[in-house]
């Protein structure tokens, strides 16, 4: 490590400008507890300083406490700093300093993690890990019993009773040709011409935006995202040591005229949406939007990825940019984790033509092909009637539960930012500027997941918004414990801090 | 795009030089068709010259037509270029240029790619691609045939009959608590002490690799891997951006001396190798030569991942570096892709403790965790006896396959490089200097996916060898058309060039 005693004053107020930047980034969750810090070279080379600079000012955030160094590693956010806590581990102490409950959470300890952060995967963690008695209004996901258990039962005894059954080997490169040609089928009823050729199945829609990012991204390009938008979408990107900016989201889709000064002031090279139905809004793209929009990607050279997960939850077609625009700068992704079963992972990649070959590459250089018998179950799934009787079932089930969960929310006060046309999602507003966070974090206590809206927006601008799935709105306990929750947030916030 | 046309001649000798920088990784395959050149930043810090002067170097190579520039996204080693070969997608052509037969490999079409380049990926989409009636002497799975295919059906109708079988949710974000705490015996009989708290199952051992990479790396970082070592390490590590190198393996694991002039002129962060029955080798690393080397890892503070993939092939347990070191600074990773099945894609990271959290974000954030179906089903199979029946079926097997394919190589030239004690591999080498891609290429003609050496060598060093599987080398053809191809290497060898 470099000498930086030398340093002189000039540098010396650089060094705290850097130390600064740092302390800004954590205390606003950009940098989360356990997170690695950027590069002492990327640092240097993001804020025009010197490396011996940025090496000073990580050294002295870690004399306060507010970093940790990994010997040979580099440096990471503190959390609740417990010196010692985990002596034993000494140079690789950084993830230890969490503490006992951290660490407890992180091996399936069914008690809530009252304590983690809010941040992207916040959300994850809580919707995951927390007691099966708990209640989860702020879940992505169907409650088990309004998925298809039956059908992927009956499906199962099928592959387990056909004789020509692929049971035991690798997938081939693209993926199982049936379900590729299932997919092309369902993609041309929204409109997007997709050949079973340029269709590659992943182990799910995660996995299918992560071999996009792969593909089309380098550390330090630009993405854009929905503000609000599926949190995962800003975890996943974090990974690829990418810059994220956000647009503002309008109840017809994106803010144009903001999309239009990001496009100038940015030059992202990639923009991430969901079509259909939009996560976290229940909103709906309107055709002449997506028109515009594809316009201005042409004119800045902007590629989009379109994950279509919500597919299947539609009452009426809703435009998809894919359709538009050929997949000539659109692909589309989407997985049947949301509709049919996220127990066997599948999802898909449509893409031109072009791109088919080195994605294939890096889809089996990272994981060496997709899960045959995951793809097969979707596939029999897809073929089979149920599904789709399953899915008009689904339909009006969701619709209840969506004029029901309106009605209840307006009783307590909560204001419904939109009507989603279908779905399970519904973005709403608290009260007075209520702070979610803290009625999310009080409904936690309780045994009741929310979604508080910041783990969604980038810029942080949702701090009184919750993300409600009405498929898990059905317990008077939900209302209840939301009551309180707010109740405590006004008291917090009548208290003097 | 920086106007370059000022550049004196001093600059133009640069532009030579980056040039041939390129050329020569092209050539070496470091960079393989189709793949991304690194970017105008990364390539004018990594050889220390301006950024004009890598943009006028890159544009004079796509002027030669050695690369081709798509707008905005970067420039791609070209193929074997067909100008025009699908115009209408204009600016993104980068792909499109491979030609029709390229494009008609990708989309699963039958026929052998004679025209691959032999890569890391060639040998991976050889073997998973070609006509199902090709033989595979030189693929690293056992044929469907010698796999469980029966208890995997059994174990399929028993989660089908199951009533708490988990059909459809997601998984726990560490994945199935039963099969953590199966691992955790099986690692606890090759002597690792792993707590199921600390196995995060995965989506299969690659995306264990990937994950782990993903932790532990960052861009420009250098990792050591074996001279040959499994080929797909090579492409994995590609994805990640960091600098390959390798140490020769000797048939009691690697060649300790050059691994410490490795340590000392490379600084490597990373050590990634097979356990128990190395991959191409079918060697078994020493316990005098596994101390030795992690005396060497902790003199350097290298980390270390054992991918222990061959895990129940053994027939007597071998040192694991895991079990000497206690997982303080290596890593196990497995999965029952070889064993078991590969339909169901399911392996795990068995890691320090103050590891698991960040990894559990990490495998969150890019796959939104593990399939619980491919998981359950392993469960059930590890639980039912029959597995282990069928091991002991399978590793008498292998013991005859062996002795037979040892006996007949030998009778045909090609001498064994060690006898290997378990498993499926086996490394051996040509006669007469002969060339292993010339003669594979050849026998790919006649429907006989071999695997030449120089796939699993980094340093290129292993061009007369051939990686044989021999539970897919039963059948006269394969030694009959070994053979032919060497006799024609023979005669290609003869004539002038």
């Amino acid at each position: 490590m470099e000498d930086t005693r030398q340093t002189g004053n000039l540098a010396l107020t650089r060094v705290e400008q850097v130390m600064q930047v740092l302390r800004e980034r954590i205390a606003a969750r950009a940098l989360a507890a356990g997170a690695r810090v950027p590069s002492i070279r990327m640092m240097s080379e993001q804020i025009g300083v010197s490396k011996s600079t940025v090496v000073e000012a990580y050294e002295r955030l870690v004399a306060e406490g507010a970093l940790i160094a990994r010997r040979g590693s580099g440096f990471f956010v503190a959390a609740h700093a417990l010196p010692g806590g985990r002596g034993e581990f000494g140079a690789y102490g950084a993830f230890a300093a969490r503490g006992p409950m951290g660490a407890m959470g992180a091996m399936g300890a069914t008690g809530p993690r009252l304590d983690r952060e809010i941040d992207p995967l916040w959300l994850t963690r809580q919707s995951l890990e927390t007691d099966a008695r708990a209640l989860r209004p702020g879940c992505g996901w169907l409650p088990a019993s309004w998925l298809p258990q039956d059908a992927v039962r009956r499906a199962l005894r099928a592959i387990a009773r056909d004789p020509h059954a692929q049971l035991t080997d690798y997938a081939s490169p693209l993926g199982l040709p049936a379900l590729r040609q299932q997919l092309a089928w369902r993609l041309a009823q929204h409109g997007v011409e997709a050949a079973p050729e340029q269709i590659v199945l992943t182990d799910g829609g995660s996995q299918a935006l992560d071999i996009l990012c792969r593909f089309l991204l380098e550390p330090g390009d630009t993405v854009v995202v929905d503000d609000p938008c599926y949190f995962n979408f800003q975890a996943l990107l974090r990974v690829h040591r990418v810059k994220v900016v956000s647009v503002p989201y309008t109840p017809t889709g994106p803010d144009l005229a903001a999309f239009e000064r990001v496009l100038a002031e940015h030059r992202p090279r990639l923009y991430v949406t969901n079509s259909a139905i939009h996560n976290p809004t229940g909103a709906t793209l309107a055709p002449t939007v997506a028109h515009r929009l594809l316009k201005l990607a042409e004119e800045h050279n902007l590629l989009i990825v379109e994950d279509d997960i919500f597919a299947d939850f539609e009452t009426h077609p809703a435009p998809r940019l894919a359709a538009f625009d050929g997949l000539a700068r659109v692909v589309a992704i989407g997985s049947f984790s949301k509709t049919m079963t996220a127990a066997a992972r599948c999802g898909y990649i449509a893409a031109r033509t072009d791109w088919i070959e080195p994605l294939v590459d890096l889809k089996l250089s990272v994981s060496f092909g997709n899960g045959e018998l995951a793809a097969d179950l979707v596939q029999r799934l897809l073929v089979d009637g149920t599904y789709r009787r399953y899915l008009d079932g689904l339909r009006a089930k969701l619709a209840d539960a969506m004029g029901e969960t309106l009605r209840r929310l307006a009783c307590a006060g909560v204001t419904a930012w939109t009507r989603p046309q279908a779905g399970m999602l519904l973005w709403a507003q608290l009260p007075d500027g209520l702070d979610a966070a803290l009625v999310a974090r009080e409904a936690l206590a309780h045994g009741v997941v929310l979604a508080p809206g910041n783990v969604f927006s980038v810029s942080r601008g949702a701090g009184s918004f919750l993300r409600f799935n009405v498929s898990q709105c059905n317990r008077p306990k939900v209302y209840e414990t939301l009551q309180r929750a707010m109740e405590r947030a006004v008291e917090a916030k009548a208290q003097p801090a």
